[in-house]
């Protein structure tokens, strides 16, 4: 390896974000939340490391495994780097702002850092937008998470976007119903992640038929809601799934422009929810750009919640390549009040420095603004094209 | 503790950002940001942790000292948490941006996180906001890092800036042209850290003379050029005040409304800077609003550069304290086309929501309109006072 590779190194999963992008991706973070803002959700910032006790609490088993542990010095306990933010966000509003109004509404943005990547995301560090709605557990609430996470998008010119909505905590629901043996759990559970019909059957209990009719349900909201609505489910099961098939109609009923489909038995990826929860692709776009649904905020007995989050390097990868705004060389000689004023007025200004290169003559100074990357000069008292 | 006390609870020197603040922090680095950028400085995002070695690569040992190490059970490597972005744009800057033109202009924001808070800030996690100037060595580029600060704070309407312009690497080199002795070299630093004139007398070298008349030179520019320009100093030093002077009279000769004041043996805060450095104040705000000044990057032997960092909590604490949006209550019944309408027309919406608050009559809706903290209510197609 070169000296300059070496250097250039980052630990897997890790990136520096070079300029047009990273200007791009703060620029569709802060769209996204200002929509999150117009429907009253208010912004809160969480600490990147807390102590681990609070940061894990109530927290899914798979996240405390995820999450980068440091001595802090100053306490000598143990504090845990984030590694997702919605369970900091279910503190705040625990502790910092239990005496204020339900519902709650809060939104967030940050970086996460992972102990490890998956395969279908392989980064460690990634850039988290969301919004928790807290205090309520109706349907109402479970469709307003999904539809802010459809207009936010809708407001960043994201195309194509659908919606799956899914019952995680359905097939748990059914294993409970159908008494089914935790040997046997472990076996269905297994073969609903990779959707295989034939182990399912070949498990052969009262519950294989629920299952399989279940995935064999799955798809367009207008095949798959008449198919669950037929259906009968035993007491609890029962519940969520009418609960999911308000969800959808509401959402239907509204006039917002995404597909949506239904997966009632898709578990992979959800960790914490406890009811109706949704996730959100784009066509084109490779791995989610988003996911939430209803949770505890703050851990079992905490307050009823549903949320989501938006993924920025899937957003990103959905919306055209940044473009890099015109820029204007001001050669030497262009007094500072001429320059602030040109930049007041919106223009991306390059001056010329002494020291960096003397172009003396207009001719030389239009090289000079050509080797710097401008589509501009200002000339005369005139911002004229590099090519005039 | 109560339980609720102690789920609140944060490490020392971290906290939770609430709403109304944060909200002000993301618009004001946005804001921030958004002058940098006008004046050419592309955007950078760096990683939250990277390899130790090349985190700390060329890095004061001071900041070495303040930077959380986590291992990486990936690499099996030591990898740091970052403690200043600077470095890590130096290390862009050399690497991935190494063919791109010079002067290469650099902006970057991000939390960054220290071992242990300091006296004047106890923050161990604190919000940068910072612009890199790097390839140029010259007068000119020096006083643009300062000007693009200021036009920077003046943009996000700070009252009352001004300018301190250090040489914190002076010191040193009268030092080394007085072949001052190790143990004076200590005495003398910590005598002009606390600006004790007497302790410098008693030392009673050549040296002396030089040091006292630079202290009692430092001061508002007008008084502290005449004198400085009178001083004669040994070669090195020489050429240093020579350009501290420069800087200044460039810095006056632009027409921007801050105080300059003049203090060449100021060291305190500086870590790594190798020639003119800068701190900038806000007349009522208790702390530096930023820092900069000339380092190399990426280490001894990296680029001629200079940059600047402006800190988030103190810009915050110099100006006005924030003020909630005014929110626009939308009662049960309110089309989602409608109610998307009103945002989009940017009025913040907080829906009624079923299982919240069944609010059925005008009446009902008002009350429960006040009670979310709205000031405007949607009634018969028509925002309205609440109070009306």
């Amino acid at each position: 390896m070169t000296e300059l590779a070496r250097k250039a190194l980052l630990p897997a999963g890790l990136q520096d974000v070079l300029p047009v992008v990273a200007a791009q991706e703060a620029q569709i973070r802060e769209k996204l939340m200002a929509s999150f803002a117009l429907a009253g959700y208010d912004r809160v910032k969480t600490p990147l490391v807390e102590f681990e006790e609070s940061l894990l609490e109530g927290a899914a088993p798979e996240l405390a495994k995820q999450t980068f542990r440091l001595m802090d010095p100053v306490s000598h306990r143990m504090m845990g780097v984030r590694s997702d933010m919605t369970p900091q966000v279910g503190r705040i509003a625990a502790t910092r702002l239990k005496d204020d109004p339900r519902p709650l509404r809060l939104a967030y943005s940050g970086d996460v850092l992972r102990i490890q990547g998956t395969q279908l995301r392989p980064e460690r560090q990634f850039a988290q937008v969301g919004a928790e709605l807290i205090g309520v557990s109706s349907a109402a609430a479970d469709t307003e998470i999904v539809l802010l996470a459809l207009e936010a998008l809708e407001n960043v010119g994201m195309p194509d976007v659908s919606v799956d909505l899914n019952l995680p905590t359905l097939p748990t629901r059914l294993f409970e119903a159908f008494s089914v043996s935790p040997d046997d759990r472990e076996k269905l559970t297994q073969a609903l992640e990779r959707r295989d019909v034939a182990a399912i059957k070949a498990a052969n209990g009262p519950v294989t038929d629920v299952l399989v009719t279940l995935l064999e349900a799955a798809g367009p909201a207008s095949t798959a809601l008449p198919r669950l609505k037929r259906l009968e489910l035993p007491l609890g099961a029962s519940e969520d799934l009418h609960r999911l098939v308000e969800v959808a109609e509401r959402i239907l009923a509204s006039d917002l422009d995404a597909a949506l489909t239904i997966d009632p038995v898709e578990m992979a990826g959800f960790r914490y929810q406890t009811g109706v929860s949704f996730t959100i692709f784009g066509k084109h776009v490779r791995g989610e750009l988003g996911r939430g649904g209803r949770y505890r905020a703050g851990g079992a007995s905490g307050e009823a919640a549903t949320g989501m989050s938006l993924f920025m390097d899937t957003v990103l990868r959905g919306l055209d390549a940044p473009v890099a705004a015109p820029r204007v060389y001001l050669p030497l000689g262009v007094a500072q009040r001429e320059a602030r004023k040109l930049r007041h007025d919106g223009h991306v200004t390059i001056a010329a420095l002494e020291g960096a290169a003397e172009a003396k003559t207009a001719d030389a100074a239009r090289k000079e603004a050509e080797r710097m990357g401008c589509d501009f000069i200002y000339l005369d008292g005139r911002v004229q094209p590099l090519d005039a």
